[in-house]
């Protein structure tokens, strides 16, 4: 039976200062009228049902996880006790899926990209999940058709085809290898070469697989995570879960098992894809009027440009003679930026810490 | 007697969104401790007791005025029911201070000028006093040394020493003639000759001479502020003030009267003056840290270079990238501007008309 395991522990300083420590992108309204976690849980559709799905995400993200999913049983939110990238993530997921239904297969998905429709998004999935079928010791990605040179994802280079594309099916192929984040001009060639596909961080197999593949590539990671799992819903399992996972390194699961398996197959993405990486996000996702600029909120402009506007409908925000500029208006924080230099916002996070503003985190 | 009429009418637009409507520059606290019109009033020292004070103001902030001012006597705040610019607001001043003391010599100054120290100030005051001593019929004027060929002062011509510059006294010169404000190539000209000032429209003089000079210059003007006059301190006051004043024509003191007469002096300002003509104003106030920003409140900055940010201190203002820009941040609104297009705020002054938003006029 299909499970899916939606990863949400990602931590949201990008979109600081909408999102802060206990309320990451995951948990916000980002696109459309549910957060990116409940959109993500919406497009599986029937998919699996709520018994069926697992949200792994960090233990101090729980709770406002379950409140914001109500639907799902409380043992489907999986707190993570320390951030530990996505291997041990996935590979604790597996445990949790398999020891409920060994012959599980998994669909493994962040909770914050925007996809659609979800029709198209589901329809692949099934068909990721017969490709599993016919060969179960086979991983399933999807690749994203690349747009322009990226720097920020991964990259997958595709092989021989799987076979001939059917009617109404998406194209598969042979992964030839998983390439990490390249620089510029490498990533111009991957375009260029057309037989690239961004990394988009979901993958389709059998929970028992990527068990095993862990056990081959992570024999330590795997060593923690078995006595994790010899100790689930035992009363020890939380001790055994706080221990042994923070004895983990964290590590992702392209570092740990992608560049290394065999037998991957890549979908070309049948669905519309966004990562929603930082706030430039929203004028892909809104669209920009005539002048480049994207408004969300209550706005008065004058000589602007290519700008990004987000605020409440009760805060006016004014701008004058602004081009490419970020002004996301929240309470008790606004945030002026030069688009093209949206990174630092890691650096402010920094400033934050060492000023000790911790209620702005 | 020295009687000090305090002009204080102007809107304050180009400090939206601090300032609105009913709470424009003059009653805001941007450079010190005090408002505007409180520093003004403070800074008369014992030149004028609260009883030879008068603030001419519009209708409408007559009594945030008063507020403000506690130890001024009600009658203290004159009203105008209509914006008609300097000179009708100087007559209808010089009438009521001519009414209770025919021979007062009067000093008129804006109440939205940052000037200091308040000594240096005084003693000017009474040097120019006393220059209208010695000439009951002349107009003293204060001219302010320019330091760039600024296009938006107008400037005073100076001529022949008044008289050898006497120990401890300002330079004192007859003026040649006023000039409107200049294009930049004319401003430049000015800055060179070495002999020009910047008008900053503080005066002084006999309250009779000037109201001589209406009735010669500006019979029309004059006709309709006798009529006013006629009816001070009578229960039809408020009646005659509101029609004459309505049908009088607004114009300002300089074109109406300085231009054209004679016998007027200038006397090099001995004290420093800054006109808070925009949100800049703050930079050149508060000085500028080593990036050349002027930081008032909460705030973290990245890359953040020649930037005025002016915010409360529970608000977080974070820039990233950003070079001369202003922001301000109020409860109900935030500007973000490029300090070089500030003048633009007029046109959202105007949006704002247009699209019935009041609540942030």
């Amino acid at each position: 039976m299909l499970h899916a395991v939606i990863m949400a522990g990602g931590s949201g300083t990008r979109f600081w200062p909408e999102s802060r420590d206990l309320r990451p992108k995951q948990l916000l309204k980002l696109f459309g009228q549910r957060t990116m976690i409940q959109a993500t849980v919406d497009r599986l559709g029937d998919l699996a049902p709520p018994e069926r799905i697992l949200i792994a995400t960090n233990a101090k993200l729980a709770s406002a996880m379950a409140e914001q999913l109500p639907e799902l049983p409380p043992a489907a939110i999986l707190g993570e006790p320390h951030k530990r990238d996505t291997a041990p993530c996935i590979g604790l997921a597996a445990i949790c899926v398999s020891r409920h239904d060994p012959d599980a297969t998994m669909v493994v998905m962040p909770a914050d990209h925007v996809i659609g429709p979800d029709e198209a998004f589901q329809d692949a999935i099934e068909f990721a999940a017969s490709l599993v079928e016919d060969e179960p010791g086979r991983i399933v990605t999807f690749g994203i058709r690349p747009t322009y040179p990226a720097e920020i994802f991964g990259y997958i280079e595709r092989g021989e085809p799987l076979a001939p594309q059917a009617d109404g099916r998406p194209a598969s192929f042979q992964v030839r290898q998983f390439r990490e984040k390249p620089k510029a001009d490498v990533a111009r060639q991957y375009l260029e070469s057309g037989s690239f596909y961004w990394n988009s961080g979901i993958f389709v197999w059998k929970a028992a697989t990527i068990m095993q593949a862990l056990a081959h590539h992570q024999p330590v990671m795997y060593a923690h995570l078995e006595r994790i799992a010899a100790a689930y819903e035992t009363p020890q399992f939380e001790e055994e879960l706080q221990r042994e996972f923070e004895a983990i390194k964290g590590v992702s699961i392209d570092f740990a098992v992608m560049e290394h398996a065999r037998d991957i197959v890549v979908i070309e993405a049948p669905y519309d894809w966004d990562d929603v990486g930082s706030w430039q996000a929203l004028a892909r996702l809104y669209g920009a009027d005539d002048h480049g600029n994207t408004i969300l909120g209550k706005h008065v402009g004058v000589h602007t440009k290519g700008t990004i506007v987000r605020g409440p409908d009760d805060h006016l925000i004014v701008t004058l003679g602004l081009t490419d500029c970020v002004v996301v208006h929240t309470p008790d924080a606004t945030l002026v930026a030069n688009k093209h230099d949206e990174e630092s916002i890691r650096e402010v996070v920094k400033l934050l810490q060492e000023k000790g503003w911790r209620e702005y985190l």
